[in-house]
Order: structure tokens, then C-alpha cells, then sequence
């Protein structure tokens, strides 16, 4: 096996941290190395924490964290950053508040850009999360800015979904027409502290009711992250929701799920790859795009023109 | 030829918005329509209008529209939401601000989704692009949230960004650490009645001469959507900049670049839309799950399973 997934499976943090960089780099040599390390994980019990930007998700996640620590268990925190020049700043401040708990031995904190990872973030977050549960963290949670396909699609690699929201009246109301019902497990109005937060949690109660009743009703709590308040119903609800999925058959069919998206997701990213490589290969692309320019054909006749498409196509 | 597609070229606006429909359900007859339309595009001046969530965005589209309707242009905007159900109440909101230029028979407003789209928003936008393009709007906006991969990516789709900040002291320095610097073609402080406004672009002005001298050097400009006021400037600049791309060479190389960006989309859209024809058809993702979960195999080596995976790699 690679030394470096000895060194997780010995709990060798610097082994770790090393690991994750090779994942991020796009190394393809991981894969060996991740799927050795499968059957060691499946032990984590993974939360993603989700919002709008603004929401106080970092602060969130740092307070969770002590709270979990208090409670014994040891904690990873993956923050997701989408690489967008225009976020980067605001997630730079964030990791500094997580400053506190990192000291910590029992926590790990990771900040994992996507900036040039072909294929998206999934199957990077999907590898990242394995290698963090076949580390034997107790508790891992994923915190993602919540704008794009690619985030959204997350959730499917988390057991639970923590949708944080500031107070403001009305928000609740448009979040929830867009489709937010259905995807979160447990509301958190944060910033309880700043007016309205109890008018934004009714409107989620009142909106809840209206939807279709499940076999687990999802609980909205106000927080206030700044001063680590709510925290403990916040751990309460995460590890009710974890015994939710363990009855009969449901934590079965999350791993089911799980291992979908991620076989899906690590044959995305191989495509993408490579069509990059066959595009690049004796400058293709840029061939292709000379040929539109001079009006010799079309971008959709140029793209009819690589075989690769002709294999993915016709070959099955 | 496609009827929409001719109705496109008679400038029929219900055959364009039917069309853009069918774009963006990802029915796969366009592509032929798109390339008998390619011809007859090339007319447009594009700007991306892009920037975090609260700059006013939004705003500044239906004023600067309205300023472009005013020097006797007509106007199409194309308002990309990412679906995100976190983000999709404000955008909401936004599409109602619209309204007021939107009753303008020179002026054709279009919020797309991306839900569910496979091969993410590029090759979309750039097909949407293509058929206001060939429909022969003299100016094409492209409002985009900025946060994620996709999005960033969809600058080489227009021939100027313009990026939009709120005031905020310090935030213009993270943003260029981030990497903002080499993006944006104008800078715009926007809600520039705000306290802070003027500082916040002196900073950018100053952070923006330690950048490498460029031949175009991006202007900072201060406005207030919500007032019309910096809508005349903002105009000038997007045609100077135009200009600029005309001279020597540079219009060709853009011509070049976008040619190259809309391929590779196109391509990846199919392969990505083929890999999931692949795992559905007879349940193969579904079985390889169970296979991962029943401790047969792990999600890398039932990707290696799949036979597309080694098509992709082997046959070129």
C-alpha cells in the first residue's frame, strides 16, 4: 500500500495533510491508494453544513466543533472553498476564526480549493471525506458555500444536512419556493442575536408543517454562533439524526446512495481528464478552433470531429 | 433548417424563446440548429456582469440596459442562476427589478436555470449566447452569481467582464489576493451613495498599479444603480473596451479563445451525458453500488469497471 495510506490508517496527521494535497493536485495515483483504504472507513458520522453566504456557517462550524470535542469525540472539518476569485477573500477571514479549535490535536482542519480540479468538486470531496473517516475521525463535517450545482450535489456524500440561515423575514419563505424543503435535515436560524431570528424560524416551522410529513421531521433551531449558543441542541439533533438513519435499513441504503454518487463521480472526473488530454494532444483544440475562426466549421461540427466523442458515443 | 432556428434569423422573439427552452432542457437536436445559425453570429457585443451575492447585480443590468436602449442599441440579458435552491429566492427577486426595461420590444430578458443540466452551465450559456447572437441583439449581458468553477469559467464566453463589488473597506484587497486582479476589464463600486464607496475604490485604483501594466488598463468606476447614476460612464467604458479588442489582432484571438471554450464544452456535455446514459442503462450504477456495499468491490474499481471509462482511455 502507498506509505501515505499506511500513515493515515496509523494516524499519522502529517501522512494525512500530505495525502489530501496529492487528492487536491489531482494525483491519479490516489485511487490505489483510496481504495485500499475503503474497508477502513465507514465509522465517521459526516454532517455538511450549508447557507448563504453571510450566514455565519464558519463561526457555526467552529462552535460545533468545541462542542463535539466537549463531548469527547474527535472532529474534521473540510471546508470547501469553489475557488471563485470573488469568494476567496471572505473564506480566507473564515479559516482564521477557526484558528481556535485547530490548535487542538483531537481536531483537523482542512481548507480544500478547486481551482483547475477538472471534473468539479465531487469526486474530490468524496476522496477527501474517505480518507478523513479511514483516519478514524469520530465526526467530519463538510462546510460548502451553497451556490452551485456542484455544492448541492454534496449532500448526497453526507449523512446529515445543516442548512444555516440569518434571520430575516421573508428569506425563509423564497428559500423554501426554490426547493429547500427538500434538502435539509436539520434548519438553523444563526444569529439569534440580531432581530427576527424567532419570526424566521416560525416562518420554517409554519413552511415545514406545509410540507409533506416524513418519517423524520426536520428541526429548526436558533443559534448564536458568535457566542457558542445552541450548540448543544445542534449536537443533540446531529446525533438524533444519526440513530434516525441507523433504523431499519436506512443507513443501508445511504451507503447504497453514497456509493453511487461516488463511482459516479470518479468516472466524471476520468472522462473530463481525459477529453483535456486529448484535446491538448497535438494541439487539437486549438486546431479546432482555427478551423471555426476561418469559417471552415462550427464549433458543433469541430467537437462531431474528435473521436473521442465518436468512442463515448458509438462504443457500448 | 430548424424552424425556431429560422424564426430566430426573422427575428421572431417567441421561435427565440422557445428555442432557448429546448437549450436548456438539453434536447439534442439544437446542436444541429446552432450550427446552421453560427454564420450569422459575430454581431454582438458581449459583457459579463459578475460579482458577490448583495453587489447589486441586478440592478445595475436593468440601469445600464437601460442607458444601452437610450444610444438607440437593443438589448438581450441572459441572467444565470445556478440553481442553487440557497441562492434561487434572490434571484427571484431580481428577475421582478427586471421588469421595467422588460416591457422594452428592443430589450429580451431570459433567467436561465441550470437544474439538473449535465455538463454544467457552459456549454448552455454558450449555446443561449450563440442564438441572441445570431437573433441580432446588438448588446448581450450575462448576468452571473460569481461563486463557483462554472461561472468563472464563463468570462471566456464574453468579450468584457465587468466585476461588481459593494463598498467595504479591506474587502477590494482580499478580493485581488484572491486572485481578482487578472478577471475583470472594469471595476465597478456600485451603491457608490453607500459610506465607503470612494475608499473602497481607491483602494482597488491603488491595488490595480501594482499589477503588471496591461495594455488595456481596467478602469474603477463608482455607481449608483438603484438611482441610474454611472450608467453613462459604465456604457463608454464597455464600448471603449470593445475598441480596444478591435484593434491589432485582439478580436480574432477572443474570436479564437471562444471557439476553443465552446468545443470543449460542448464536448464535455457529451461525454458527460453519455457516461450517464451508460450508468442507467440496465441499472449499472445501481448494481455497481450494491456491489461497493456488500463489500465486493470500492467505488474506484467498479469506476474501472465501467467500459466507457476504458474507451475514454484506450481508443485514440
Amino acid at each position: 500500500m502507498d506509505s501515505q495510506a499506511e500513515g493515515i490508517r496509523r494516524g499519522d496527521r502529517r501522512a494525512l495533510s500530505r495525502f489530501l494535497s496529492r487528492i487536491e493536485s489531482g494525483d491519479p495515483t490516489c485511487e490505489a491508494a483510496l481504495a485500499a483504504l475503503y474497508p477502513s472507513t465507514g465509522h465517521a458520522q459526516i454532517a455538511g453544513i450549508t447557507g448563504p453566504p453571510g450566514a455565519g456557517k464558519s463561526t457555526l462550524v467552529a462552535a460545533l466543533t468545541t462542542e463535539l470535542r466537549q463531548r469527547g469525540g474527535t472532529v474534521a472539518v473540510l471546508a470547501i472553498d469553489p475557488s471563485s476569485p470573488l469568494t476567496g477573500g471572505a473564506l480566507l477571514g473564515d479559516r482564521v476564526r477557526m484558528q481556535g479549535v485547530a490548535q487542538d490535536p483531537g481536531v483537523f482542519v482542512r481548507s480544500a480549493g478547486s481551482r483547475g480540479a477538472t471534473g468539479g468538486l465531487s469526486a474530490f470531496t468524496l476522496d477527501a471525506i474517505l480518507a478523513l473517516d479511514a483516519f478514524g475521525f469520530d465526526h467530519i463535517l463538510l462546510e460548502t458555500v451553497g451556490a452551485g450545482q456542484g455544492e448541492v450535489d454534496v449532500r448526497h456524500a453526507v449523512h446529515s444536512v445543516v442548512l444555516v440561515q440569518p434571520p430575516g423575514a421573508g428569506d425563509a419563505i423564497q428559500a423554501l419556493k426554490a426547493g429547500l424543503l427538500e434538502i435539509a435535515d436539520i434548519y438553523v436560524v444563526n444569529k439569534a442575536d440580531q432581530p427576527g431570528a424567532g419570526l424566521t424560524a416560525a416562518e420554517l416551522n409554519t413552511l415545514l408543517t406545509l410540507a409533506p410529513a416524513e418519517a423524520w421531521p426536520p428541526p429548526v433551531l436558533l443559534t448564536t454562533a458568535t457566542a457558542g449558543d445552541g450548540m448543544g441542541p445542534l449536537a443533540d439533533a446531529l446525533s438524533q439524526h444519526q440513530a434516525f438513519l441507523r433504523e431499519a435499513g436506512r443507513a443501508q441504503a445511504w451507503r447504497r446512495q453514497q456509493a453511487a454518487f461516488h463511482i459516479r463521480s470518479v468516472l466524471q472526473r476520468r472522462v473530463l481528464a481525459d477529453l483535456q488530454r486529448r484535446l491538448n494532444s497535438g494541439s487539437l483544440l486549438a486546431q479546432l478552433a482555427e478551423d471555426v475562426c476561418n469559417g471552415s466549421t462550427d464549433p458543433y461540427a469541430a467537437a462531431e470531429s474528435v473521436s473521442i466523442y465518436h468512442n463515448a458515443i458509438e462504443v457500448h
